[in-house]
């Protein structure tokens, strides 16, 4: 689906609406009310073959007796007939159709079946379909309330698409007065097109400014990723706000989610926003605050913010809370604390936050405020007011709404009170100023907000081409594996499969005799383990087989040793030879790294330190492939333990670099080989040396 | 100050106010009005010179011509006049004084004396003084506004300190509907009354069940644990919580506060509030849900919770943030869920959440919040609804106030939406349902309930008593230092000062001559160190004076050995001996113990395990001394490295023994020293084996 033919969807001339009822209450009905009587002015057909009108406007018995080819059909009957009814619109070239009737795969696999045939009515004719089993959308812009919710919203630049069709009637409800819709788009079961489809077209909707989602399982993480990185980098941003629910194990019981590690699927949804440049919210109240802050207020140019307030207790607060969500509460700069100084009370405060003290009437805000905006060294504003006896609020309303007006910087007003408070508060919100009840709330938006300028800052380089890649060889490995029935690769297979990507593994050769033994070594160089390489021990270590640090003027006399030893325990093995193994570099930091498959939406890929610092502390990070350079970089720099690496207390640091390597190598294997389920690499050993990096063990797993 | 000597503060039957002021909007006025018209049937006498009635009431010119003796003065005049008035009522064995005026402390030195002098009067004449800098009280029940807030609040059970007058006023407005107060205290300057003679005096207050503080700081932490334990302990527990600005660094910049470490302050303060069973809010919201949900409901027997919802989507968000806040979201029990199958849809999920589906109706709700009221296995319910088309609001409210009335269960609701769900709101407000617009905020303050529960299955024993303390020992070493205008401790005093306390330091002995040196050895066990004594060589290594892991049979030679190699290096240092030394245990875990002495509130105990986790991770636990045995067991598992100390990963655990044992001594030692400010024991080597558990380096500072 290509996000240009959506307009037929969503800017649609004309509409039949199958299922049109008379029947009061019914869902056919209301959607006939909503679109005829919402103010939509293009054609609506209904279709009813026992009706011969519905609210003044003539019925239809199907769709062929129309006459004309509308463009868009909203389907409401019951789930057995879809199919037949979108089949019928396909074959007249209608372009696009909603299917509002529930009763498919979320009912089970007869329900399921008769989706299938949906998606494949979709595919087959073209046909651009939205749903099953959501409430429809709206479009403000249209008037056009192709829906069942109860009303249309206000017009504004809020593009908003919710998997949940009860979400989508209480934010409509929760929002009124207080955020303007472009769209709004009730996703459902999302069969043929979903949140990447919406979120492409709505990045050119030039009624849209800011992205939303509600969302409970995405798909695809690496299409997602690409599309968010291309909406930020693009010059008009339109920032993505997202809220994700089935967080915690008791969220995912409730959404009926699977097996996988859960902890480990919110960490991977988390992954995949911070990788997608798409803001999560923490909470519904968190969701709606910075839409509105979006809405009415410019993405900041830094995290450094200015408070301005009438009571010292609330600017601590909030100061407090700003530190909490990454704000950084700086000093004003000198030349704004001496224009204010001569300005304000000796005993106001003209430090970060400005205390104007109680008694402060609309001319000392204002005066402040001009100066917090006009600061340089300030990237956004928050005004706080309490209602004091002095206090006048709906002129300070006035005065903050004059000054944020052209200021291009974000301006944010805290009213904390009730009803003394109410009717300067609604001075801002119709002045177009976001306006909050408690600190804490105004300064986490903000924070979300702050974040996208930290991000717009950095750009990706593409990702890594690697040549010395033997991918035919991994190829020939997952075949016999899977030829095997096997999911396990073996010791030798995983090393192969490491060195054909380029791994740093530790050198390995075989040797069959005491002589080639003691002259692979040396080409080795260094302390070798000999390992007894036989079909028939799989133990090596109980067959007497392994013996480490061999000094290489040893390694002759050992060799013969060996072969003693085991032959002596395991008389009837056949023994081809030993393998003689570079030793491990001692004293190295050891790593994780691993892949993890997250059904649905790609490999994803972590890394943290090795033993306690991974199983006990969690100190983990995770990212789907592919990786560009900056998402590994990003990966080492969200741990805990990074200072560890990079050399705390005088200790050395490792080189980054061949860790980075080994992470880039590792996206491109899964890549070039999805149907990897499991890799663990544990441990990596690394080292301030970067030619001592190596893969002490490796285990992958295929599907 | 005892909190019974409060009740001629907080319920006078009589009330001078100094300061009566017929200027209109003057601070003296409006108290005026508030005390002669807020309804308040006590006798009150404003005095003024120079009028003869206020607001139809008499005035005097001054204290003594009332000719009674009222129970309380209100003084608001200029704070250099303060002083002669406060002497003046006590002179007329007035019991209680409001000072309202400011201008003291808070303004600078001159201030500062004028407040000492208000303290010394306090003392010496036992009038009980609230303020200065403060905007009074309010008592709901006698109807009296002692302060110059605009209004009474609603009559409800929280009694309401606020350190700040702006929030104590916009607490007021914001709850205004929705909470009740007994007693709303400013609690200003706090120059003889702090927050413990409030929580004191509120603790035995019949009017008061809840209670609530607003601080910016808190003096003395061990004064503050004991009265929170105890109010905890009580048969009918007031809940207690606290909300604590200044937690980050900016937040502390902004209320002007002292150089310690931040974080560390802020910690501190969490540390306190723990160990006072004080629940701490996160934000002003949270601060008041919590009061509300308490003001409402009983404290649940435990974590568990049962949810009931017409939106699975919310459903779901609810459940992600009940886990987030600790509480438990587990099936219904197979009874309950047997009642509800056959009385749902078939499509309802009689899981937890329960989703009644998006049709549900009153009468559906009904069956389902009584059924999850009366499962044995469910704490707490809450109870959602989104409005939806069939939605019955006004109904649904009725039926959640029908249930929780006689329930004896927290029962709280989230009505999501706005315009169409004010009425059902309304009618929950008033039936004394908390409700809530969105589920993560129920959520959240029934978490912080679900903390109480906890908190009340834990009892403390009384803290341990050692009787191998030689306290006369370190106040020797304490006088010599002080006197020597020292703060650090030599390495021999502080090495005394743990032995004198039971710590278990490595063993050490002098010794003269060779074979002194071998049979000290000998007694010791084990390999030793060999240490130069030498006034004249502080450097011991640089001049070839130490010698490691010396064999028990070799002291004798190596002693020699060691004189031989110090004296060419030294030639001209009188050399006294050698210290004999027990070397340190090898492969233990290395633990840091600390002491800092937080300025006002006391000495603040730090346990951690050593090296990066406490200073890359900052894996730290914080209590106050004194420490009960219980404050050391819950430090200990506070720590993320916890389940390492008990043995993970198949490790050996180590012997927690020891180390709590290490932790009480170490609060008993700057229980009696409490000049001591700053003590680290790092590392303190334990091990699986008790016996083994040593202190290998410490370091002590006194002021």
């Amino acid at each position: 689906m290509r996000n240009d033919s959506l307009d037929s969807l969503f800017s649609p001339h004309s509409i039949a609406l199958v299922g049109a009822s008379t029947k009061l209450g019914s869902v056919g009905n209301d959607i006939a009310k909503n679109l005829l009587h919402g103010g939509f002015i293009g054609e609506v057909f209904p279709v009813n073959p026992n009706a011969t009108e519905l609210y003044g406007t003539r019925c239809y018995p199907d769709l062929t007796s129309i006459g004309s080819v509308p463009d868009l059909v909203i389907i409401a009957i019951p789930a057995a007939s879809v199919p037949d009814i979108l089949r019928q619109a396909a074959g007249l070239h209608i372009p696009a159709a909603i299917i509002i009737s529930a009763g498919f795969r979320e009912t089970g696999e007869a329900g399921a079946k008769l989706e299938s045939e949906i998606a494949e009515i979709a595919h087959s004719t073209g046909i651009i379909v939205l749903g099953p089993n959501c409430l429809g959308f709206l479009n403000s812009k249209l008037h056009l309330n192709a829906s069942f919710a109860p009303r249309l919203p206000r017009r504004g630049p809020v593009g908003f698409l919710s998997q949940s069709g009860a979400l989508m009637t209480a934010v409509l409800d929760l929002s009124e007065g207080k955020l303007g819709f472009s769209k709004f788009v009730s996703t459902g079961n999302k069969t043929t097109l979903d949140e990447k489809d919406f979120l492409a077209y709505l990045a050119l909707d030039p009624e849209t400014r800011v992205i939303a989602f509600y969302a409970e399982g995405l798909s695809d993480a690496p299409a997602l990723i690409a599309l968010g990185r291309n909406i930020l980098a693009h010059p008009q941003t339109k920032p993505i706000v997202a809220l994700k629910s089935g967080r915690t194990e008791s969220g995912m019981r409730a959404s009926g989610s699977h097996t996988g590690s859960l902890a480990g699927t919110d960490a991977a949804y988390d992954a995949l926003f911070r990788q997608a440049r798409i803001l999560r919210a923490d909470s519904i109240r968190e969701f709606l605050d910075t839409l509105s802050v979006l809405s009415a207020n410019p993405v900041p140019n830094g995290p450094r913010v200015a408070i301005v307030t009438n009571a010292g207790g609330l600017g601590v607060i909030a100061a407090d809370a700003a530190t909490k969500a990454g704000l950084s509460i700086l000093p004003l700069s000198k030349k704004t604390t001496d224009i204010l100084k001569p300005l304000l009370p000796v005993a106001a405060s003209v430090g970060n936050p400005i205390d104007l003290l109680g008694d402060a009437r609309s001319d000392r805000y204002r005066i402040a405020i001009d100066a917090a905006v006009n600061d340089p060294d300030t990237d956004a504003v928050i005004v706080i007011l309490t209602p004091q006896s002095m206090t006048e609020a709906d002129e300070t309303a006035r005065a903050i709404a004059q000054t944020k007006r052209d200021c291009g910087k974000p301006v944010l007003a805290v009213f904390a009170g009730g009803h003394a408070l109410e009717h300067g508060t609604t001075i801002l919100r119709e002045a177009g100023v976001s306006v909050f009840t408690y600190p804490e709330e105004a300064v986490e938006a903000l924070g979300l907000l702050a974040r996208i300028s930290n991000w717009k800052t950095k750009r990706f380089t593409p990702k890594r081409d690697f040549h010395d890649i033997d991918r035919t060889r991994v190829s020939a490995i997952v075949s016999t594996v899977t030829a095997e029935g096997r999911t396990q690769f073996t010791e030798q297979e995983t090393r192969e499969t490491l060195e054909a990507y380029g791994f740093p593994i530790l050198k390995s050769r075989f040797a069959a005799n005491a002589e080639d033994a003691a002259s692979e070594a040396e080409k080795i160089g260094g302390r070798v383990a000999l390992k007894i390489a036989s079909q028939d021990i799989v133990h090596k270590t109980d067959a007497g087989g392994v013996m480490l640090d061999v000094r290489p003027e040893e390694v002759r006399e050992r060799f013969t040793e060996l072969l003693d030893r085991v032959r002596t325990k395991k008389p009837d093995a056949k023994i081809d030879g030993v393998t003689v193994m570079e030793m491990g570099v001692p004293d190295g930091r050891e790593l994780i790294l691993g892949v993890k498959h997250e059904p649905g939406l790609g490999s994803l890929l972590l890394i943290g330190m090795g033993g306690i610092y991974t199983e006990i502390l969690h100190d983990v990070a995770f990212r789907f492939a592919p990786l560009v350079p900056e998402d590994a970089e990003e990966m080492l720099s969200e741990l805990r333990s990074y200072p560890i690496l990079r050399g705390a207390r005088g200790e050395d640091g490792i080189d980054m670099g061949p860790v980075m390597e080994c992470l880039e190598r590792l996206s491109r294997l899964v890549e070039d080989f999805p149907e990897i389920t499991e890799l663990d690499i544990n441990p990596l050993s690394t080292h301030g040396d970067k030619s001592l990096t190596r893969i002490l063990d490796a285990r992958i797993a295929i599907r």
